[in-house]
């Protein structure tokens, strides 16, 4: 496996990391996924955008342009020649020694890239079956908008599902459905679709946005609007987004089955305007 | 400098840390930090107990025994020579390869220990002195009794206080103050001495138990109460502490001064008898 190690392409095994690397004491970096089709990066821009916005938000100071990191991460992706795939970057502050939690010397300490792409193939089955999630409280930090690496409380909520016998889990805070453990969660309802709106509380999700651009061109009532528990058990559909999965419908919240059970009408419709949208940008 | 890799004792850069290592991709992990005077690793068995009650609550499995760690890291302290130090030693979940965020089997993956000790010296002049803290919103997870690698809330919150020119962030959620970024927060007010009650809003101090056993001993009450920030700013000392710096008091909250602005009568009488403590339990 290569890896893009700053700005460098390297065998897996050459990439140097230290223990003092603050992504490693900390979790203090950022990280973003990008789903590859037919060898296209696809919303590519938007997760640069993505990445950027956090790293001002936590005053990282990217040792790189956008260009600069496009350019490297596309040779990457030709190099290992996966026309389906995961791109996976991260960008930790950087190795700062003696360890301290104060943010270091930006023109001392420089943040640390590490790139890799796996094949990934669209989970098909889960996308028509659908999967059965579990409530979990949403115990993690208030900025759930910075995609960090300080991804514990995460990996904990859906281990509470899995252990439980769940796929994944949907996160309840103060009595409102914020996201799943790690993709944003929908409601279908008398024909409109609700989802939690952006802010700190969830992940401003790429595909999320696509999704409500979709929909609103199919002529179908989006609102970014929290609804509680007792509207999610009441649902005619549920599904949650992301660039990897696209749509998976929710067919099971704790025991009770979401609607008929079974992919909903409106979800449908939507995975299929996104993988035509998909099919239409990554054509050639 | 030497560092404790797993099981072995290897030169810093020979330590070969993966890009999939969950610490650098999740912040999952633990990690201590233990103070040795003249030799001794101070409080060592409550550090080693804290780091085991945090992987139980984690469900992180550590391949080693609590009696192999301890013989492994004294070596590592002997080797190095030094007498007055930090050892840091953090265990992650360890390598799981492709990066997904549930958890791997315990009897496939391993978890990754790294630990080195510096040299460290008491911060004599900040304990006399004292320090100046900014109020910030706790915005971090609700399982702050977990000392876990995700940290970027603690090290946000210190930023937020020291950009505006303070030393630390005192830190309140709901009104009420939880505790330092990254130490525990005491108030005294009419000769009472007050700090937040464990529970998963705070890390339960090590240095935290032993003051609450050294004030009972000299008699002065302590009560684990939460105080609001209303109290806080009519405290008569305010003090924090911790495994390295002990016991600093804080002599200003924002733009006023605590009580007279210098060390407290009951925060030196504390420090003195921690201080004391320590020369007992470390003189050979």
């Amino acid at each position: 496996m290569y890896v893009l190690w700053n700005d460098q392409i390297v065998q897996r095994d050459e990439v140097k990391l230290d223990i003092e690397d603050r992504g490693y004491q900390y979790g203090d970096g950022l990280y973003e996924v990008v789903r590859v089709y037919n060898g296209h990066l696809f919303m590519f821009q938007e997760h640069l955008n993505r990445l950027w916005t956090g790293a001002e938000k936590i005053k990282l100071h990217l040792p790189f342009t956008k260009e600069e990191l496009a350019t490297n991460l596309k040779k990457l992706v030709a190099l290992e020649g996966i026309q389906e795939g995961k791109l996976y970057f991260q960008v930790t502050r950087g190795i700062d020694s003696p360890r301290n939690h104060a943010l270091p010397d930006p023109t001392k300490v420089s943040g640390v890239l590490t790139a890799n792409i796996i094949p990934y193939e669209r989970p098909v089955e889960k996308q028509l079956k659908g999967i059965k999630v579990g409530v979990v409280p949403d115990t993690r930090w208030l900025h759930c908008d910075i995609k960090s690496l300080s991804l514990l409380g995460n990996v904990l909520a859906l281990e509470n599902a899995r252990s439980r016998g769940f796929d994944d889990a949907v996160l309840v805070r103060d009595g409102k459905v914020t996201e799943a453990s790690a993709a944003n969660f929908w409601l279908v309802k008398d024909d409109v679709i609700y989802t939690h709106p952006d802010g700190n509380l969830i992940l401003p999700g790429i595909t999320k946005k696509k999704i409500i651009q979709l929909a609103t061109d199919l002529g179908i009532p989006v609102k970014e609007k929290a609804f509680n528990e007792e509207e999610l058990f009441s649902a005619d559909e549920c599904f949650i987004s992301g660039s990897l999965i696209e749509l998976i419908p929710v067919v099971q919240i704790e025991d009770q089955v979401v609607g008929t059970g079974q992919l909903g009408e409106w979800t449908k419709k939507i995975q299929e305007a996104y993988i035509a949208s998909v099919n239409s940008i990554c054509k050639d």
